[in-house]
């Protein structure tokens, strides 16, 4: 499940991960932003609302898109993998502008959706220029290794982290949501250790990464995104450690960013909000 | 850590795990076929012996490859991430025919080689042709989505099989070694069922697959290579499953494979070995 290949006269759409309990009711600047760079009043919007149980998640979606004044908004209740194949569904996908997966559980998503041609759609409509974001468990599966599960804390040991194959829209990060609120860092580096290639995102709530087309990052939102780069790291003692284990590592580099920060995936710069003061 | 693209002109190599304990004194009809397909007398077999923590491991593959009859066979001792930027045996690498990954841990691999230039340079090789194999723990690094570890038995549970991200020559399979050895079915079964869209091969000891550049793997060795395709399957419950529980999938398929064996990951169409009786 890794990414589409972009056509050469075309450029992939952004991918918005949002970290959980994004405003709905004051500026609404997450999900209002998503609708500007996926057509403003020309949208139009699937959402998924399959990682949630909650019977009106896709309703709340549609009414909260149409809102914001897009041309439409529809939600697609996936529930069983054989729902997968109906054609009016993916017809919907098709000629959707933005796509966006609500939160609830993120196996959900990956056990209904994953090797069916709705994950395939997603990649390809995303190759395409087709924006697609998700909050919660919806930001989580955007990523080629997704964190499934996990423990609290702030510090990484063997066993914070259990990993599970993503939708695969990009594989330069691991994404973790809810990050300050529920005190993640320590499973993000536990998932960041089994093999240092990835970045690690760590988004709070209300708090989304707006990746360009470019892989260039901007934060939109009341919260911070903590970014930790392992492309220097030196050690990890993961490969020796058993069940509950502190990890070793050395080298870490991190930054924490706010609403206006940019951060390069390719370069690995980082960059203040211009806002702030030099 | 996706495959690197295939240039226009060019094919991949052979990608070859191995389930481990690969015969070394009789037939050795793997190595011999894995030398074979990397150039037979003009072979430049370069080994890693990363995964294993014995020091003669590396050693001991460069004077089997020798016997083999190879042109040359070079181990790289790589045992910490700082070798890794070791411009020699980069070079090594760049010129060598066939790479080969011995046994041992697969955290080592990810952990020490992981987001490296060293990891980077086997995506770049095989795309341009190199043949890469690897036994047991060097088998089960190959893929994007690598059983780092788990638990015995043959039926599915929560929490059966801890994944990690591995070099991600391919992302087709999930592959699972001492297969039968080892009583793996259920672990293979658990980490297809978090995201059924890979295949599962699980490899018994003394057999290996030889995945062609199309992608279509031939069985080679004494024992057989278990095939389960998920990519039909109705249903999963991983996502409302605790530790522990009993996982339920309908409609897995499933190939047992001997010597000879082919399968095709596209079409995912299964071949006896010719020799047998029809």
């Amino acid at each position: 499940m890794s990414p589409a290949r972009v056509p050469d006269d075309a450029q992939r759409g952004y991918i918005v991960p949002v970290g959980g309990a994004e405003d709905k009711a004051h500026d609404v600047r997450i999900l209002r932003r998503f609708v500007e760079i996926s057509g403003g009043e020309d949208a139009s919007i699937a959402v998924i609302p399959t990682a949630s149980q909650l019977p009106d998640t896709g309703e709340r979606y549609e009414h909260l898109f149409r809102d914001l004044g897009v041309r439409e908004a529809n939600a697609l209740p996936y529930v069983e993998r054989a729902d997968t194949s109906r054609a009016d569904w993916l017809a919907t996908l098709g000629r959707a502008t933005g796509i966006f997966l609500t939160g609830g559980h993120q196996l959900r998503l990956s056990t209904i959706l994953g090797g069916t041609p709705v994950a395939k759609l997603l990649r390809s409509q995303n190759a395409h220029g087709v924006s697609i974001g998700g909050t919660s468990a919806g930001a989580a599966i955007l990523s080629e290794h997704m964190i499934a599960f996990g423990e609290e804390g702030s510090t990484p040991h063997a066993g914070a982290a259990a990993l599970a194959p993503g939708f695969g829209l990009t594989n330069r990060v691991i994404i973790d949501q809810h990050f300050r609120e529920r005190d993640r860092l320590g499973r993000l580096l536990s998932a960041l250790a089994y093999n240092p290639f990835a970045i690690g995102l760590g988004l709070d709530e209300d708090t989304a990464a707006f990746l360009d087309p470019d892989d260039v990052l901007e934060v939109i939102g009341s919260g911070a995104i903590t970014i930790v780069d392992v492309s220097k790291l030196t050690h990890s003692s993961m490969a020796g450690a058993h069940q509950g284990d502190p990890i070793c590592m050395t080298d870490i580099r991190m930054h924490i960013l706010t609403n206006g920060g940019t951060f390069n995936l390719h370069t690995r710069e980082a960059s203040p909000p211009p806002s702030d003061p030099q």
